[in-house]
């Protein structure tokens, strides 16, 4: 902050707009802004007094009810307070309206939203993990992967019927295990809608893990995740039903194919997120078939942080030690159904190490 | 929009930034941006193409990937490609940073976001439910009056023991009872954190609806809702267990009466949103309380949605015949614990009609 002159940095979480680094910077978890001054001291705003109080680290906190609850006022009355003056800088998410209403209220300050500020230096920051995230990591991991066996029974042992089931199933185990909760809404679609990238509804009382509608062969996907101490994991199995198409046997084949490639590429340190991804769209390209998604995204606090691993020029950059990240390759046609495999890595200097064990299930 | 000579109004629902206005007007559940041209006639921009071919409704629907999934991208060739020329429209949430970069691009046009404008129109529009709408809530808040039921027998036999039991038990039930699912994370907080408005996680494994950890009276809240095609009804029902301290029955007393004069307030006509807001405010302010949240709020297909009913100049507007809105008032105390009781309502020409029967239980 100080090389770039920016006295003070803004941080707003509310409802529209949910922003993880209040809890990376605060403890807080959510409904509060945060101002963070150049000298390195910090006010936490929350809406939940009650809450900030026995969970938040900050040198000051007042109620946001100081400030009838509008953060342009909070924001205003906290730098008038401490006798700031200068730069004043928002994070990229700020909406329009609010950045206009900030400079309106703000007279004789400068006010700052850059791509390239705080904002990206915050996600970069997140990017990589540090000890203690790294052994949560390698935790979170291995729970997901007792997450894992837990459906891959229910899916054998047919206790799994229905989306409903597993959606349930997983919403228990992973309290069970010790979680959170889950890290978002568990996509659960059988053969009849598993074409969807993310099927909505998220799961419905239809069947999953069986046949598909007319007998044959039946593709299903459970797209899930641990929330572990606020940190994501994202794993999805597919699970194949019976004789299925050639269509069908090539999508599983080249998502396969696909899934272990990435894995390998990992393994160059250094390797470019755009290279890896892009090494999987020309698996795809020659058998005809395009994948309508990234390869995969990084995991934090958000289920979806830096880096993304896509086949575009502002992704080529290097995956860097620390980072963890999702392997997605995935497959979707109208009538055969969709085919994803996803699972979680960790970079390391000795190349990707998995966290996730995740598969795609053949069963008679 | 001829009116206010805009030529075209772009709405975009992305992950970071959802936009039920999509959907309003689509049909589209998400991910995906919608132009408006003035002349009445739209263009649909999908993530999933597949899903918006089988559920949406559009002019015309082309792929995000056409436009390498950019929307900045999008905006820019779809006006281009229908030789618009004007003023663009985006809506009130668009990020700063979104603004400067359609406005970089887009030049020769003018790009405009206002408070006032679109967004405000969409929000009116979308408060003001027509028969359709009216009809499915009344359908609605029957099927939540069988959830709070359900609810009831639960915590009445015992089969909901802990915050997890509570939760599982309504994501079960929603579906069964033929909602999309739940319209927000269920919140459950047993006496020890019923203090949270917002408890954090929203459920765990620890116990609901018994005494204190003390042995002492317990105050617990579930706050829950159904998603039924797409629109969320909202209701919290607190148990009280065992003998009440004087403040816990003070806090139930005051959150009763309050709840009771709002739902009567609403009964005249054009009353002021604000004013019944306010009403409560009086109520609890006469015995030193403060309720650190609002007294209620539209729902809608967004769970919180205009009109909101706050004691600030803001909201001194009339509840319109076609609103629904909740009346939700609450006490929090970090020792004693919370009381919220939640209802929804739909205002007619003859006041306002409950649709679901939430209420405080107390059991022994």
């Amino acid at each position: 902050m100080n090389s770039e002159k920016i006295d003070a940095v803004v941080i707003e979480d509310s409802e529209n707009r949910r922003s993880k680094n209040l809890r990376y910077l605060s403890g807080m978890h959510s409904d509060a802004l945060i101002v963070i001054f150049a000298e390195g001291n910090t006010v936490l705003v929350p809406w939940d007094m009650i809450l900030a109080e026995k969970t938040a680290t900050a040198d000051k906190i007042i109620a946001y009810g100081e400030f009838e609850r509008n953060p342009v006022k909070a924001i205003s009355s906290i730098c008038r307070d401490n006798l700031l003056t200068g730069r004043i800088e928002l994070l990229s998410q700020t909406p329009y309206l609010m950045f206009s209403e900030i400079e309106d209220e703000m007279h004789g300050f400068e006010i700052v939203c850059r791509a390239d500020g705080a904002s990206e230096k915050l996600m970069d920051m997140r990017a990589i993990k540090d000890q203690a995230e790294i052994e949560l990591y390698k935790r979170a991991g291995k729970m997901t992967d007792k997450l894992i066996d837990t459906i891959e029974n229910g899916i054998k042992d047919d206790s799994i019927k229905t989306e409903i089931d597993a959606a349930m199933l997983i919403e228990a185990e992973s309290r069970r295990l010790g979680a959170e909760g889950t890290s978002f809404e568990t996509l659960a679609a059988g053969p009849s809608r598993s074409w969807g990238i993310h099927c909505i509804p998220a799961y419905s009382s239809g069947p999953i893990g069986g046949l598909n509608e007319n007998g044959g062969g039946g593709l299903s996907i459970i797209d899930c995740g641990l929330n572990v101490d606020g940190y994501a994991t994202d794993i999805t199995i597919t699970i194949c039903r019976g004789e299925l198409t050639d269509k069908q046997n090539q999508m599983v084949e080249l998502v396969s194919r696909a899934h272990s490639i990435a894995a390998k590429a990992g393994k160059i340190s250094q390797v470019s997120a755009k290279a890896v991804a892009s090494a999987v769209d020309e698996i795809f390209a020659a058998e005809g078939w395009t994948m309508p998604h990234s390869l995969g995204h990084g995991i934090g606090l958000d289920v979806h942080e830096s880096p993304l691993l896509k086949n575009h020029k502002l992704y080529d950059k290097p995956i860097l030690p620390g980072m963890t990240f999702t392997i997605e390759p995935g497959l979707y046609d109208p009538e055969a159904g969709g085919v994803r495999l996803e699972n979680d890595y960790l970079m390391t200097e000795h190349g990707a190490e998995p966290l996730t064990s995740s598969r795609i299930l053949r069963l008679p």
